[in-house]
C-alpha cells in the first residue's frame, strides 16, 4: 500500500510537471505520428444537409487505427519518449479504446504495455488490448481502485505511464484531429466533439486557437455525465457524479489541466440526453452507412436536437470512435 | 400489350446500338459526373492484412451518394443526354440501388423518374427512391413483369430508359470506380468486384484493360447465382436460374453486351457460398467499422475462403454498397 501510494504522488508529479500544450507541441505530434496514424477520411450527406439546413462535415476517426481517436494520443505520447525512457515499457488504466491504443503504439515501439482494465470490461475491449500484445491486469471497476493497480505497477516495474488524457503529449496528438479536420475542410467555421475527460476537446481547442480563432470550438456532454459542463458555467472545476451514460467513452471527468485550456479556448459546452445520444447513433448508421459507437453521436445528437445556433454554417463533427459490440445495440 | 411488344423491342434496339465502351467513354464520364460524385475513401485494416497475408485496399463505394457505386453508372448515362433527349424524363426498373442512383441524377437533372419496382421492394428501397422525388410504379416480382412495365411508360411517355447494366453509358460510369482506385492505390496488382449484370465488372474490365493491363481483375458470384461464372468458364451465355442469394444485389444476370467485355477482358470469376458471404459482411463490419450490404462483401469472401492465389499482393476491393436494413442483419 506504501508503495501504491507513493507512486499515485510521483503519478500526480509528472502530470503537473508541463502545464500546458501549444500549436507547436501540436505539429510535432503531427509530424511525430504521421506515419502511424491514418489521415481520416470527412464525409458528407446530403440527407443530413437538408435536415438541419447546416452543411456538416463529419471527421471520421471511427475508421482510424484501433477504431477510436485515441491512436493519436497514445501514439505521440509513447514516441515522444526516448528508448531508454522506455526500457521497462509503459503502463496505463483504461475501460476503453485508450487501452488498445497504448497496446498499439507500445507494440510499434517494440516495448511492453501493461494495461489495468475493470475486471467488467467487455470481451472485445479485452481481446483488442490484447491483440496488440498488451498484458492485461484485471480490478475493480472504479477509478481508484484502476489508479492504484496502475500506481502498483509503475512503482513495480518503472514503466511509463501514460495518463489517457491528463497528459500533455497525449493532449497534443489529439489535436492533431483538428489540424487535418482544417486542411480538409477550409470552410470550417464550427467544430465539434464529444467531452469526457477533455483530451480530445484540449487538443483541438488549443490547435483552432492558434490557426484559426475564428471557428467556434464546441464539446458536447452527456446530461447524465455534465461534470465539465457545470465545470465551465460555473468556473469552478466540478466534482464527477456517478454515471451509467449510453456513451461509456465519455464516463470521466475532467483534470485541472484540460479543464484550465477548456476554460481558456473553448465557445461553449451543451449537453444532450441518452434518448438524443442513441437515436444520433442510429440516424448516423443509416445515413453515413458507418459504425460509430454512442460517444461519437454525441456532438451530432446537439445538432439534430437543435441545441446549437449554427444556422447554414460550416460544422464539423468529430466522430471519435467505432468500438461497439454489434450484437447489443442499444435500439 | 401491342404496345408494350413494341417498346420491348425498341429498348433492345437502343442497348445494341453501341456495342461497346472504350476506356476514353470511362474518362469523359468521369470529367463529366465528376462534381456529383464523392472520390470515395480507400480503407485499409492492418488486421485483416495480417489474417490473409495480402495487402488489401478496399474502395468504399457504400459511401456514394444514394450508398452505391450505381450512381456513377446513372449519372453519366442521364447528364450524357441532352436537355432535349430528356424532355420527357428518365424511366428505368430496379429491385434496388439503381432505382435510388436514377431518381437522384435525373432530380440533379431537373426532370422526372419513373422507377418500376417489384411489390415486394423494401421499404426503405421504396423511400430512397421516392426521397429523391422518383415517381414508382409496382409491378410483380419477375423480370419479364418490369421489363413490360417499363416498355410501357416509355410507350408512354416517350422517357428515355437507363437499363441498370445493359447500357454503353453505365458502363463507362461504373467504370469510373477504377480509374479513381487506380489514381489513389498505384501499386495494385489484383482489382476484385462482385458481379451480377456485369455492369461494373465491365467498367472496370474496360479501364483496367487500358490503363494497367497487368492488374488482374476478378469477378466474384454467389454460388446460387452463378450465371456468369457458367458463361465465362463455359464461353457461352448461360441461362440465369432463380436465386434468393443473401447478395440481392447480385440476383441480375449478364446481357450480351456485359458477357461479350467479360470475356474479353476478365481474369477470373470466382464464386463463393452464401454462408462466407454473411461471414465476411460481418468480418468487414467488424474490422472495417463501416456498413456494407451482403452484396458487397462478396469478393472479400474470395480473399477469405482463399480462393485465389493472390500470395501477398496489392489486393483492390470494390466495396459495392451500403443499403441494408439494420433491423435485419444477416446473422
Amino acid at each position: 500500500i506504501r508503495a501504491a501510494g507513493a507512486s499515485v504522488a510521483r503519478l500526480c508529479c509528472r502530470r503537473m510537471a508541463r502545464p500546458d500544450v501549444t500549436l507547436q507541441d501540436i505539429r510535432t505530434a503531427q509530424a511525430r505520428i504521421g506515419e502511424h496514424v491514418w489521415r481520416t477520411p470527412v464525409l458528407e450527406s446530403t440527407w443530413l444537409n437538408e435536415a438541419c439546413g447546416a452543411r456538416l462535415y463529419f471527421k471520421c476517426e471511427n475508421l482510424q487505427h484501433t477504431g477510436a481517436f485515441k491512436a493519436r494520443g497514445a501514439t505521440n505520447a509513447i514516441f515522444a519518449r526516448s528508448s531508454a525512457q522506455l526500457r521497462s515499457g509503459v503502463v496505463t488504466h483504461s475501460s476503453g479504446n485508450h487501452g488498445a491504443a497504448v497496446a498499439r503504439a507500445a507494440q510499434l515501439r517494440g516495448v511492453p504495455a501493461r494495461v489495468v482494465m475493470p475486471h467488467n470490461s467487455s470481451a472485445a475491449k479485452l481481446s483488442a488490448v490484447r491483440a496488440y500484445g498488451g498484458e492485461i491486469t484485471l480490478c475493480a471497476p472504479t477509478l481508484a481502485a484502476r489508479e492504484a493497480a496502475a500506481a502498483q505497477i509503475v512503482a513495480a516495474t518503472h514503466a511509463v505511464f501514460i495518463h489517457p488524457y491528463d497528459d500533455a503529449e497525449v493532449i497534443a496528438g489529439q489535436g492533431t484531429v483538428a489540424l487535418e479536420f482544417l486542411e480538409q475542410v477550409p470552410p470550417l467555421q464550427w467544430l465539434l466533439c464529444p467531452i469526457g475527460g477533455g483530451g480530445l476537446a484540449s487538443g483541438i481547442a488549443i490547435a483552432v486557437h492558434g490557426l484559426r480563432p475564428d471557428v467556434r470550438v464546441v464539446a458536447v456532454e452527456p446530461a447524465t455525465a455534465d461534470d465539465a459542463y457545470r465545470s465551465f458555467e460555473s468556473g469552478t472545476l466540478a466534482a464527477p457524479v456517478p454515471t451509467s451514460t449510453v456513451a461509456d467513452g465519455l464516463r470521466g471527468a475532467l483534470s485541472e489541466r484540460t479543464f484550465t485550456i477548456i476554460r481558456q479556448h473553448l465557445h461553449a459546452i451543451v449537453t444532450v440526453d441518452e434518448q438524443a445520444i442513441v437515436q444520433a447513433m442510429r440516424e448516423l448508421w443509416r445515413t453515413l452507412r458507418i459504425i460509430i459507437e454512442p460517444s461519437a453521436a454525441v456532438p451530432y445528437a446537439a445538432i439534430a436536437q437543435r441545441k446549437l445556433a449554427v444556422g447554414d454554417a460550416h460544422v464539423g463533427i468529430v466522430l471519435t470512435g467505432g468500438n461497439v459490440d454489434i450484437d447489443a445495440l442499444p435500439w
